[in-house]
């Protein structure tokens, strides 16, 4: 079959088959299709469209190019979450540790930043020491023996997808449903789940602002879990403001500490909030609670126990990390940065933030990458002083920025300056949380 | 500008400014547009389509990112024909010896066979000897010395063109007409010609196989000829048979040698018709002839004159050919190859021939390429022994193919007996030429 034909026919609308779609992952997996003919097919895919049928044999066709983790060592269940992407969504190192601690198995692959989205991995290497590239025997190791585990994609695992996100991202067609929930879906299935809860972002700082384009994303996503027997539920949840209190990697980890201690404040309360919904959902959804508020309750006491928090450090120790940032979590901050001080240009009520901008701040003083193959640096961020239905006085501060030299910070300062929007009344309050997707199976 | 915005606009729709196409045609000819983003974007220019000003701006950025040919040394009128490619279609080894004889200067750069159909440079270095690699003032000289000369394209004409084109053809982006329009017309605005005569293909074997689409093209094509002050005119053709009585490299000299040494056979006859109306329509437009009439006249003088022949005879001498094919043309054809006659399953009348099967079949034989770096055997082809209208026996040849081994002849002959389809009465006659699309200019 020649990539060409495959090509064409999609060009034309057509339905691709079974075997077409092989063909073409095949031919991504063994290098047999030139990159410029996996652009072409995908740009043809962006403009004609994939039925659900086209789009689960892409993701089943992405999940088998590569291999799929069997835990048959553990008999905990095996679940994971998995976000579309926001600004401050440093979740994923709470809910790992939450689940683990309440009697799950958490084998998390995650990837990096890109554009004005942070990732996992970034945030976790800000801990000297830690590290993500992890040989499958040690990642399941590690799985076993602490509950969690945190990865890179390794090159085994869905390689094409690997390849085809790549060309996507340099190519103007990342957003379209049916290639990111193959996207996400062949990774996620390769993990060997029993129990998957994805976290489906809208609002201006999501790639999905539109909160229909989410719903569909999200039902999209169960269908495709529970097509392939995994129990599969979405949360879309409020990206109009960065979660919790910073943004950067280094202050994310310091964020994530913080509340594991105990001594989270009120700014850092949507991030404990969020991540002890998904993680809720993945005990249900896992079993090891009977209902939600069993499975808030769980989570409320293992935070409290401290086992949330031992869990966490026995994982860093085990993947190489200092555990002492664990009782000295400033540690994590650099401390010879420029700090800037964002103003609030008038008094009122705080109505609206261009969470979009924020993102693309912290990505511009070096915390995030325009290109894959980009350095990052992970002590620049951002700690946020207030958020939207706040109240402020005219030159009260709204943020401080954390650069490497002047430039930065004054040219930070003045975006960030004009991401807020303040207004005499305040807005109506928007909710964390928005809504539960869940799937046709009990 | 970033390659992606300028795709993602495309992909939205939108229309492209003069900026952004040249931006894209800079980025090609450069090199810094990666070849999955040129091919991204083809596609969805393919599918979301361009405008007339859009189309001129691709034409023009892609003429002027190579080489103008001048020729101040020669006073004759310059002038070219150009096919859009079909399945026997040798008119160009025999359009331009008769042009060049009757007054006009004809530099001719033409491309290589790609898919079901044949190219000129293919068919001429069927001859030994012959190059089509010309350096520019060589070239020139040729133009000069015997009224004509065929070359490649050269890296220093439309160089962006070549690039997008290979792409196209590895993408199946190449039916769409702007770009077909804009590829064509760069390299040959590059000639620097008065005067340009189109052979638009339509029927089962061109690649326009519908005739509005053929009378789009031709319409698009005569129009951006003369947008740029080139005298223009389109032969809208019938495709719907192989031309001509041979089809492969080789075989397809050996036919045109016959016709200028004055031996044609009936088979042969389309090929000289349609070679003398498109030289006859050059003539007219190239000013030296003052109607159709006299030019006709003049090409059939010089066809029997034989000074169209040793026009041909003195550009193989100065393209470094082996003249004596011009003496003895069974030279040209190769006696070791397995020769498997294909029969009419049933009598009848000829009502049809798949005409692509036919090119497909030559194709797969060795006589054209697949991909554009393939080799080709040059040796390989068929002679037909009859064509639409004629009536045949049950078990009477249609055809002779020429193949390097049994397998490749018995599979040949399969498909091809096949191709042709034989009803109890006779189709309606064809035209060979369907319809003259002139310009709005006198």
């Amino acid at each position: 079959m020649r990539p060409q034909d495959i090509i064409a026919k999609k060009r034309d609308g057509e339905r691709l088959n079974e075997a077409e779609i092989n063909a073409f992952i095949d031919g991504v997996t063994d290098g047999s299709w030139a990159d410029y003919q996996v652009a072409a097919l995908v740009m043809a895919m962006f403009l004609n469209e994939l039925d659900f049928e086209e789009q689960s044999l892409i993701t089943r066709a992405m999940l088998y190019s590569g291999e799929i983790l069997e835990f048959p060592e553990i008999d905990r269940p095996i679940a994971d979450k998995h976000s579309t992407g926001g600004v401050g969504d440093k979740t994923s190192l709470l809910v790992a540790p939450m689940a683990a601690a309440c009697g799950l198995a958490v084998p998390m692959i995650s990837g990096r930043g890109l554009g004005h989205t942070g990732g996992t991995l970034d945030k976790l290497e800000s801990i000297p020491g830690y590290t993500v590239d992890l040989p499958v025997e040690d990642f399941k190791r590690i799985v076993k023996e602490c509950g969690f585990a945190m990865s890179g994609q390794t090159a085994r695992i869905a390689p094409a997808d690997k390849r085809i996100y790549a060309l996507r991202d340099a190519t103007a067609t990342v957003p379209t449903i049916p290639l990111i929930v193959a996207s996400i879906m062949s990774k996620k299935l390769a993990e060997g789940l029993d129990a998957l809860v994805l976290d489906v972002k809208t609002g201006n700082g999501a790639f999905m602002k539109d909160l229909d384009d989410a719903r569909r994303l999200a039902g999209e996503l169960v269908r495709t879990g529970e097509a392939f027997n995994v129990r599969t539920r979405a949360l879309i949840t409020n990206m109009g403001r960065p979660l919790g209190r910073y943004v950067g990697n280094c202050c994310e980890v310091f964020e994530c500490v913080k509340i594991m201690r105990g001594e989270a404040d009120g700014l850092m309360e949507p991030t404990t909030e969020l991540s002890s919904e998904l993680a809720s959902h993945m005990l249900v959804l896992g079993g090891v609670a009977s209902s939600h508020d069993e499975a808030r309750e769980k989570i409320e006491r293992a935070l409290g126990s401290g086992e949330v928090f031992e869990t966490f450090r026995r994982n860093i120790e085990l993947q190489n990390g200092d555990p002492s940032i664990c009782d000295d979590p400033e540690k994590l901050l650099e401390t010879r940065l420029v700090e800037a001080v964002v103003t609030a240009p008038r008094g009122g009520y705080i109505v609206e933030i261009d969470t979009l901008a924020v993102g693309n701040v912290v990505n511009e003083i070096g915390g995030g990458r325009l290109k894959a193959e980009d350095g990052i640096d992970h002590a620049v961020g951002l700690r946020t002083e207030c958020t939207i239905g706040n109240e402020v006085a005219d030159g009260e501060t709204l943020a401080v920025v954390f650069c490497r030299d002047e430039t930065a910070a004054k040219n930070a300062v003045q975006k960030l300056r004009a991401a807020y929007r303040i207004a005499d009344d305040p807005s109506e309050a928007s909710e964390l949380i928005i809504e539960v997707v869940r799937g046709d199976k009990p």
